[in-house]
């Protein structure tokens, strides 16, 4: 079960070039995704509502999309406009469209009900626009439930264990340090955490001159439903004051990170780690991809191994430790939201009302031409 | 469910040389077939019924198999005939055995009530032992249900965009030609197209002379249950009259496909593509053969990949177009049929009537020696 | 369904070596096994019960283990006694521990109630720790349910057919030789074999000199629950008297084979095939490896095609022959206790009594923190 009414990524911007006919499943959903000729990026149901033919192995023409099995066009509406040797078109032959919100290099889509979908709820994240913070977009994929991985995001603790000599630098952080700060909030968390006088961890050490001067660290996190990350990190010479504010030598970070359900068990991952200190050239940029990509390794090895255990055994009832607070508010929200949306689809549906949620079918037609032992 | 009472294409004949054990699951039952020293072709359910090994590992002993694991003998009616230590054999000790029908090069299996297996029932294809035409027999396996291939050959319009560059010729061919007659026929239909004054297509034009000469074009395709399909092509020099007689000129093919179910989600697929113009090399019949694959692979990409459509969502209803009228005629003509079968069969066994479908159990013995678990 | 109170052979203990943290599934749980600082073997549920974490993938601490996603540890009893960041341990988090014996180079493991643990069930097979006898302990993985291999080695027949050309010898073997005497034990079955003036077959001519001479011989095999297979074996000069008393010129063999389920459909095949004529160097137990390896991989192809035959037909019901009695005889053993057990569970959990046989879970904890889609 999925929350239908909100946005998630669905690509970086990047990803839709040259006409690219992009085939992405998201919330177990088979999407078309492409940039037609006018420019405005598309999202149709990747399926020719026809025999179930994949629009994503069509032809793009103009802003619409042709099957490329009995030649069936599309336009960027999902509305039918053509059929090879068949003069009437049946305006039940349509393709569901998803609405799209190009925003700071994101492709953002709304699965749920179209009519809900007001860009005014994407949470931005202007660093991603802003000339003065660098960094390279960058994509991973997860065989494991998206959940699985805001847990890694909700608790700091493991950067001392998974990742000592890559994003963490030392045991002692899971010892040492505590949130300064959890805070509950309607759709979400947010945690602040302080490092005083540590060791630059590993991925820092390579962007710096002064590899040997403490540091005092300090992480403020926020995650929001359905799966959204975002971080401000700073590095400030130890003992200045960094805590009561910004003090000379100080070094940023910016670092978004977006959990999209591909299905159940599988995920896209999109994120970017920005800097306010590179020069000209893209060295520092290149060096924090991969610092991240190696640290991210580490927790994927460790989450799609959970993923597996979770599925060998259903029933497993994992405990919780004090340091799961964030967490459990987290489920417990994004819970609430989706219980209500699914409280107000069965109204609806008692209520003889049709949601955006689900293409309505009509059974007679089916009848005459259904699939495989029908 | 499949119709078990008819009769499908289990192999070519050249696939049973050599005393070869061929083992093939055919409506998800593993069958053994083998050319036994008397020359008759043999087809026995391929598990030994003593603790299920393959028969298919064993040794063939004159027109009999012997099991390879505790040296148990059949002989070509499935009845044991030896029990290595064991004098008394014990009636309910054989194998079920399904009546088997050679002709034309085809071996073709009765799968259902074999009381009922009468060869009259055969639709034959004559072309495949007239010495006229020429064309090597070949075969495909598809992870499809065999119905998807059936409707793919039930509307032409898809030679135009999957095949434009094959078998088709032009996306033309879509637009300006449309069944000439739509006949439903009892167990199937008959479909006749004509395509005047055209471009000869790829396929085509590589075994002829006059590549550049327009031709008419006419198909006439016939599609019976359970999977079989019939089509007579027919190219004449365009304009001197071809849809009123034999013209000078003509070349025509004579086209089989067998579409047996392997499972609910696999299929064989039997086919040979005759000519009545060759001389006396086989070239023209290797390139015939080269060009057939070649399109079919074209369609073989875009069937499986709607087998795993249908599997991803089995709630999806296919729409249909006008093109669809003979498929939603077949689907209908078959699935009567089954149902038909089902009722006979909940007739026989409120009757207490066994009917030849499946092998009765001795519960009795059985529960001496159950499988895993028990 | 296992039977759980009972011993099972989890590791050869040179298996665990150099703090190696060897991580195998044993009836469906997956279970980390180590010999920690202290010598003794420990066997732990492979997963954090904070958020399930594979302990495998942690770190050795002395005789406790290191969980290293959060840093969560463990002592050798199962009980936490560290989280980092946190000064209080909630007595529920805690990792299952399972009783071990090491007995002659066998690690046994109890995955029933620990109360009844009793080292006392084991069965002994002294072979293994005596210096007369030599060999090299060896393992097998199978893809095929603990009792198709239970099965197989319950009827000597299928040395004949099977293993003409490696371990039986000749078609023969079948024919000629019965069970001498089957008797039926409480918790399994002994079976006695001769097969008199005889060829030696190939394994054993391997290893002797007069590869010639005909010989008389004996196989006394034993099979207990769980899976526990124990054969002695003797080839004496052909016609001195061997069915009467020991013949000068005897060679014999002792063999162990245990078969423990990995899950219901792969098994743990540990196996040592000794001698008692071998001289200072291998070379004997080499060739017997090499030998009896080439034959389990006759029987493994078999079995594991037995294996895929079940689970395509769920209905298929095995016929016995003759000799499948003690086969039979061993099913019945091992369900009736099977089924004793069960019975005794319901009643215990009736009475509300806690088995061992799975960990109490605080279903209030858990709600905080459950797993995906929680």
């Amino acid at each position: 079960m999925f929350l239908m009414n909100c946005w998630y990524v669905a690509a970086w911007d990047h990803e839709l070039i040259d006409s690219k006919l992009l085939s992405r499943t998201l919330l177990g959903q088979r999407v078309l995704l492409y940039r037609g000729e006018s420019g405005e990026v598309v999202a149709l149901n990747d399926r020719c509502p026809h025999r179930g033919a994949l629009l994503s192995h069509g032809r793009l023409e103009g802003d619409g999309i042709r099957c490329m099995y009995h030649g069936i066009k599309y336009d960027a509406t999902g509305k039918c406009v053509q059929i090879p040797g068949q003069d009437l078109i049946p305006p039940r032959l349509r393709v569901r469209r998803y609405p799209i919100v190009e925003r700071g290099h994101l492709v953002w889509i709304w699965m749920g009900d179209p009519e809900r979908a007001d860009p005014e709820l994407i949470v931005d994240f202007p660093y991603l626009r802003d000339a003065r913070w660098k960094g390279i977009p960058a994509y991973l994929h997860y065989d494991a439930n998206y959940l699985l991985i805001v847990d890694n995001l909700s608790d700091f603790a493991h950067l001392a264990f998974v990742h000592t000599h890559t994003l963490g630098g030392s045991e002692e952080y899971a010892f040492v340090t505590k949130p300064v700060a959890v805070e509950r909030l309607e759709r979400g968390f947010r945690v602040e955490r302080w490092h005083m006088n540590s060791d630059p961890p590993p991925f820092h050490k390579k962007v710096i001159r002064n590899k040997y001067d403490k540091v005092d660290r300090r992480n403020i996190a926020m995650m929001l439903v359905p799966g959204i990350f975002y971080m401000e990190t700073l590095f400030a010479p130890a003992g200045k004051g960094a805590e009561r504010g910004r003090v000379e030598g100080t070094k940023e970070y910016r670092n978004c990170q977006f959990m999209t359900p591909e299905t159940e068990r599988t995920t896209h991952f999109f994120w970017a780690y920005l800097n306010d200190f590179e020069g000209d050239d893209s060295t520092i940029s290149r060096s924090l991809l991969d610092s991240l990509i190696e640290g991210f390794m580490e927790d994927k090895a460790i989450i799609e191994r959970q993923q597996v255990t979770l599925e060998e055994d259903p029933d497993f009832q994992m405990l919780a430790i004090h340091a799961d607070a964030p967490l459990a508010h987290f489920r417990r929200v994004l819970g609430k939201l989706i219980e209500a949306e699914r409280a107000e689809a069965v109204r609806a549906s008692e209520a003889g009302v049709t949601t955006g949620n689900r293409a309505t079918v009509d059974a007679k037609a089916a009848a005459t031409a259904s699939g495989p032992g029908g």
